[in-house]
């Protein structure tokens, strides 16, 4: 009997807990979950033979090690920051530990200890980060057997709507932290590298920037940077591609309208507004805007945005009721948390809604003198507002690649990210039957245009 | 025999020293100028019997102390995070000391324990800060004392060129630290309130919400927002009132010219560029701007920021060179270092050229149930670009407050800034015969034109 231990309940876990219990009395498994919540947990688990639900409290240190103990194998769905805090636990009693989340500067310096111990801490198997390194160094490891000389590498995901759900001006709902939405490209000028020369955009620039994407059979989409382009050069094993870039998709459309609120200042997360609390929507975006005792707050945003009142900007905006005499509601907001709020007034889906991952990779080469494209897109349709397509991309991976560990399959150590054949490929074909397929295409690029 | 020991003997140390030493027979004082570059001190105390030049080195705890034991009074014109290691000294002697720098979280700490010792630690008695505070605070009591209602207070300064040394498009140089004028606005949003609203600009508006204001005999300038006019509100006692607005002065066109770096990311203070040393003006201004084989860096800068031609930014930017092949030649250079070194090469005073200084309050007030505005302006210019209004405007308040102190004039202890009319009225009064002088005016103002 080999007991997997879950700790986190939430949204993003349904996915992996149903796949780990549905293979669990075959395998002679047992699921614990853990959660803070404990109606949650058993809200999971159903209350099957085959699983338990435990109250967890990460800042209990006798509980973590004593779960971690009775483990053998945890994953952690907890929020990002407290994953160090089991990781250190697992280090000690030799346990393999999994989490969707990038790897921090604390969990990265586990390696050495967790190799001495034999212990593999494997992070960013999730979705993006996930399923994108996955797939993306299948494209970029073949290319290289073959001996092709990398010239591009560049990758979109977004987190969308299904095209029949696509039910608002935006075309788009959050399926995931809507903080992180709203505070995207925040912390820094993005990073890239295009033909050789290094590239930066400023942040209330960056919705600007956009670049037009087509997927067949789902349409146009666009795509706007991330912010740590260059950071996936090493990841990669990209040193010296002329091109990086990676990218976030929406619907065309949405950036430059998102572009009014950074223009605004409304995403702002560095200082509280006074009277938030008290405050209405119309007050919010009034205090962006010069004083005027006469004009309507809509003619000054018009006329400060340079927006034309018939403009797709402006119905986007209507669409949200900025404009409205709601309250804020909120005490000591950031300008960002009141944006939040406003928008996930609108934003939120309906039960019936589906959401829709699509993901697209360009690497591009020279073989034989030649220069080619190699694209490889995905495109995977959730159920409903509860099985969504973000819930299962981001649980499916974890859950397959701990079943490949307790098989034996993955003998690596130390802290990890799944960019090495020996985890990339089993979990991409373990990945393939549930949907987790990329169409790929290789063309041939015509030498350049001449100049006009 | 009383001894005056200045800490730092840089630019804005001239005419204070000067001030000093011409007074010091007279008063029976001995002036000590320290430095760390002691040739410095020695030119400025040009062998004189009533002043010495010493080294010193801030960061030599002994040297502190005996230097400060020895003085009756200390002046820190050193770089402002070095004011404390001094202060602490003075407290533990019992010394007073002055500064022209904004009181840091750590002076003001210091501030029951000064207190306590009889110490007075008067810090913002420069230009501004300094004059702005004294001449402001006269401006306010004097309206509160006559019982009259305020309803706005505006506070502009600038330090720029004079007439005949505006001899470059933007019609300004570098007559203070250059850095601080490069980074001018980061660091958070604006705030400040109008007509009882709180307003924000996020910095990459900040210098497209200007003000024009007309300043008899000198033509017209604009002001955009600094950072932290809410700050202002307990500073000067004006709780409740429904207009505080403190601004920066241009000649108008500068902000508009200014916003073009800004837009582009050129002002960014918070990474390294990639090969800075290498990279030419002209890479530089590219690296913000979208890859394009064919287009010029011209060209492709005149699209994204939508300037013509023939505008007068675009004039103003070919100022200064940025489209040249000049090499940077600063390693680990962050955007604003660049673009720092770019201007200081078209930005930096000629032997010749005079400075000017402009300060201009606005206050607001009911009286007898009327709206009146009382203004007040103040023009000072400098010799050349050694003896400019900058050191002048920064160095005599420090000086004539000295003065006034061991007069025994002055009787406050504690961390200090001259809001308080036993500091401010001595100080003006002192300041005027030298040119500190403010053009007054006070006119009813028409109730407001109807709407059309």
């Amino acid at each position: 009997m080999k007991n997997i231990t879950i700790l986190g309940a939430g949204r993003s876990a349904s996915s992996l807990i149903n796949y780990l219990i549905e293979r669990a009395p075959k395998n002679g498994w047992h699921i614990t979950v853990g959660e803070y919540n404990l109606e949650l947990a058993k809200e999971k688990t159903k209350g099957l033979d085959c699983a338990s639900a435990i109250f967890f409290d990460v800042h209990d240190e006798k509980q973590r090690q004593q779960v971690v103990q009775k483990a053998d194998i945890i994953i952690s769905m907890l929020p990002a920051y407290m994953h160090t805090m089991i990781a250190r636990e697992c280090v000690q009693y030799g346990k393999h530990m999994l989490t969707a989340s990038y790897v921090s500067k604390e969990m990265e310096e586990l390696h050495e200890e967790a190799q001495k111990k034999g212990v593999l801490l494997l992070n960013e198997i999730g979705l993006d980060p996930g399923i994108d390194h996955m797939s993306a160094m299948k494209m970029i490891e073949q290319a290289k057997s073959n001996g092709y000389e990398l010239e591009a590498f560049e990758s979109f995901t977004g987190g969308l709507l299904a095209p029949e759900s696509e039910n608002n001006p935006w075309k788009y709902k959050f399926t995931w932290n809507p903080r992180n939405v709203v505070i995207a490209g925040h912390g820094g000028a993005v990073k890239f590298r295009h033909n050789g020369r290094y590239k930066y955009i400023p942040y209330h620039k960056l919705f600007r920037r956009t670049e037009l994407i087509d997927i067949e059979g789902y349409g146009r989409f666009e795509g706007y940077a991330n912010r740590d382009s260059l950071s996936y050069v090493d990841k990669y094993g990209l040193q010296g591609i002329p091109t990086i870039y990676r990218g976030t998709l929406r619907r065309p459309g949405f950036c430059r309208a998102w572009d009014a609120f950074v223009q605004l200042g409304a995403t702002d997360d560095s200082y509280i507004m006074e009277g938030s609390e008290d405050m209405t929507y119309r007050d919010f975006i009034n205090s962006f805007l010069a004083y005027n005792a006469h004009d309507s707050v809509e003619l000054k945003l018009m006329y400060y945005l340079k927006l034309d009142q018939d403009s797709d900007v402006i119905e986007k905006l209507h669409s949200l009721n900025i404009f409205s005499n709601t309250k804020v509601g909120i005490k000591n907001a950031t300008p960002a948390q009141i944006l939040q709020k406003i928008l996930e007034e609108s934003w939120t889906l309906d039960p019936n809604d589906k959401d829709m991952i699509v993901m697209h990779h360009k690497v591009k080469y020279k073989k034989e003198g030649e220069l080619y494209l190699h694209t490889a897109d995905m495109v995977i349709q959730g159920e409903d507002a509860i099985e969504t397509a973000m819930s299962k991309t981001v649980g499916l991976p974890i859950a397959v690649a701990t079943e490949l560990l307790l098989e034996g399959k993955i003998s690596l150590t130390g802290v990890q990210i799944p960019v090495k054949k020996e985890i990339y490929l089993p979990v991409l074909d373990k990945l393939e039957p549930m949907g987790v397929r990329f169409i790929e295409k290789e063309v041939k690029l015509a030498s350049e245009l001449p100049v006009m």
